[in-house]
């Protein structure tokens, strides 16, 4: 595969946006691979991934960022984000106590499955160290009570940044976060939420839709926001139940919904697939 | 098909209950053609639907619920209700003025899918009319507001008694019902809501499943209950939709839906094949 | 909604295609309101479909054809269509003996959810001719036998052409089609199949999954081509069954897939939304 | 939970078997906790998973085969098993190179999420030893020529008996068995194949789903028998694709069915609620 650039653009929808876009990559002798655009029409808001090959490209990768910007971007008034195919994120993991999303993620780490580094595991739990050992990944455990919260999570932020991380993800991580998280790290926390929101947020879902009598459960993955489970929704998908399945059926069903449904989420995470904007996301697949 | 009687049963689990219920069909010449039963071990109920052939069958038909009241239902605090595969249940059907469902359960009607006579159509507006003329099903209007709606729906439930009818169809009919329809027919009034309950109950759901950003929209089928949108649900079904989709087109995809949903819901009704209790069904599929 | 032009391209990859494509229509006035495109990699061909508001477009409809032809089209070898949003195409539908995708067909043409006109049905019996006379559609039959076959499949060319047909759907129609006809409309004979294809070609597929013992059953909407349902695939979907599930159950489920994907592939042909290219299709949606 | 007996059965179908195995549970004090019966009416065969606790059986546990089979199981020709709650099955593992359904089973194993031993691990391939390694299992590799399958095979089986394994999960293990394993181990070698059968039996399974253009792809988990891929089918799952997936992104997405799927049927398979008879299988869910 050649190297290839990634754009990910949003801005106010106007005449000629796609025309300008192309032009600046097809004239400087780039090969669009990929191209996806949406307009949002009741906000008037376009978005765009475009991905070209870098083969022919006649700007060096370390200056398309100042030549996009000033022959494009500005005239426009875009939000933007350039990534190249090369780059390998650091992702860290938060955990509590249940192992299955940590595992399968480290799994597919492992595997090669995806492009990125995983230095980091931290957790509220010792329990879960034993894993982080088997994949030889380094594990660190901060006790959170309602009163050292924050300053746990200050250090954890330190910790984040010195391990220089680009992105977190929550893999049942049975904490609500602090604003000092939230907001060191916005639009870059994704976290795994065990049903179909907006319905069952909040603690013990599976119980919730067991009472309610559901014939569907569901998983969710969302960015964190400040409000508890109310983020920009990037995956979701459900299985069926019936009458026969007690909670711990729910929990067993929902262990592969929501191993499948994180996977799928931080994978799009990392192909910069996704774009957020308001409290929704566009997600080019 | 030779005729059948289906017992449903529903009371406190204790041992002995299968081979009390599968003794007396055997005893009496009855041979099992279908049983299926369930515990809920958390409340301590014993759920069971059980279909036999009446060929060999020794107890007339009118006498099987005296003899199996005083046999066995008495002994064990049963709640149950007794049917015969050749009865033919009438059925209502209350519109406002979106056709699909009407259109859907009146297709399946017509073309034999279903073993059931639908006498009438009630609505609170008059577009629909010719939908109904065009089957040949009698079609009434009681105009509702929030001053007459108590005495439209005594009205509208005096009709239903004259027309004999053993249940009722809400095909996207745009009105909360007052107490003097549900308590008159508990049980025995379908709804079909277009989301994914408990998710958007009320008004405008596929607006607001746009405005959260959901990435998959469902549609419920649940029996009515004084407190809206909350009674037991018999079927569920979803449909993954994308940042692309307007709140148009999740009205578009979400017709499809609400379709199937509500004509499965209507059919395991019609199949005798759903308990509910409290604020659940068992669905013996 | 304004007025809108649709063109549906496909062409050699090369470079610049975007670009060219998207300034012919930026120069001319015209504000893309949807663009998708894909580059099929393995065979190097490029794909769009682009629409675009003709409020502001400064190029008459009428000529549009000829300067997009000799500005762009000619210079990259392009295969294109263009449509506008207010064409209303005329549809017919063959049918056999079972109503059901028959009667979802007509009621989704009566409540104006589709942009189209049904002028006609065929059929080599005459038992749906009471469907056709309830939506008020001229209703042919064609008696068909091994014998003449070809002769008859003449005069229902000549029958489509004569009411200007634009594309015909086979609504269950169970008899397959001679070169007579698909020769005569390539791209534009729908067909639904009761199995997921390639699984269960050709007759009775609900009986092979049954003895087969597979646990999903499927509906197929495709193009039709001369070899026996092999064509392009436009939609599919599937439905969970048991071992529950006689042949009857299967029939039954299978209903409504066959509704419904069927619909779904009539909506995307209805909206350009399909290009076909070999033996497969690419669908913008 | 108290400690529970679970017998499979199937038998020709007459009437009072219900009668006659529910009798047999009460009257010696057991209490059924679950119970599932299916007649296949074509067939004329009876089935049934009933499952009672032990707690106040007067039977006891090493008496229940002997007690069973004189007063019923001979009288009515039943085929059955027997089985505990508490019995620990011992499950071999064939792999060759991928690791993402191996590592799955170890992660769902080691999380004490399934009630089973894991001794050992058999492959063609030295490739994932180091996986073997992580989770502590002994890890032994069969090189498989044509020429040396059959004896390779026959070491591979005394290898099986030496550590009492009771079934054999093939985890994307690419070599067709012969009938050496085939034959020893009926019904109890588990495949994952990744299509949905019978679409797509044999090799390259994601490649020949992208040539024919399915907006579907499947994964299938069924009982080895000695046609390829034609064995009972246990679980299937589906998941949509597009023109926009190339065969890698295929079998980027079939990555998970096939984890998912394969892992459904291992518990089923576990908590024997599976019973095949000719080619199908009655799976008590």
């Amino acid at each position: 595969m050649p190297r290839t650039a990634i754009l990910l653009i949003h801005c106010p929808d106007q005449p000629g946006l796609v025309a300008a876009i192309s032009n600046f990559i097809a004239n400087n002798g780039g090969n669009i691979v990929d191209l996806d655009q949406h307009v949002d029409n009741e906000g008037g808001v376009f978005f765009m991934r475009v991905e070209w090959s870098l083969e022919q490209f006649r700007i060096p990768s370390d200056a398309i960022e100042r030549h996009f910007s000033e022959a494009i971007a500005e005239r426009y008034a875009m939000r933007w984000q350039l990534h190249f195919s090369d780059e390998r994120p650091r992702m860290a993991i938060f955990v509590s106590q249940l192992p299955h999303c940590l595992t399968d993620l480290l799994a597919r780490w492992q595997s090669g499955e995806w492009h990125v580094d995983i230095p980091l595991i931290l957790s509220n739990h010792e329990s879960l160290r034993p894993v982080a050992e088997q994949f030889g990944i380094e594990f660190r455990v901060f006790e959170i009570t309602p009163e050292n919260k924050r300053a746990q999570e200050q250090r954890e932020l330190e910790l984040l940044q010195s391990h220089r991380i680009d992105f977190v993800v929550l893999a049942r991580y049975m904490q609500v976060l602090s604003p000092v998280l939230i907001d060191a790290m916005p639009g870059r926390i994704i976290n795994i939420h065990h049903s179909f929101l907006p319905a069952f947020p909040g603690a013990r879902p599976y119980h919730s839709a067991h009472a309610r009598g559901v014939k569907i459960i569901g998983a969710t993955s969302h960015y964190v926001t400040e409000e508890l489970d109310a983020g920009p929704i990037i995956a979701q998908d459900v299985t069926p139940i019936t009458h026969r399945d007690p909670v711990e059926a729910l929990i067993r069903k929902g262990r592969d919904l929501e191993r499948v449904v994180l996977a799928r989420a931080v994978w799009y995470h990392l192909q910069r697939k996704v774009l957020s904007y308001g409290n929704r996301t566009v997600v080019f697949d």
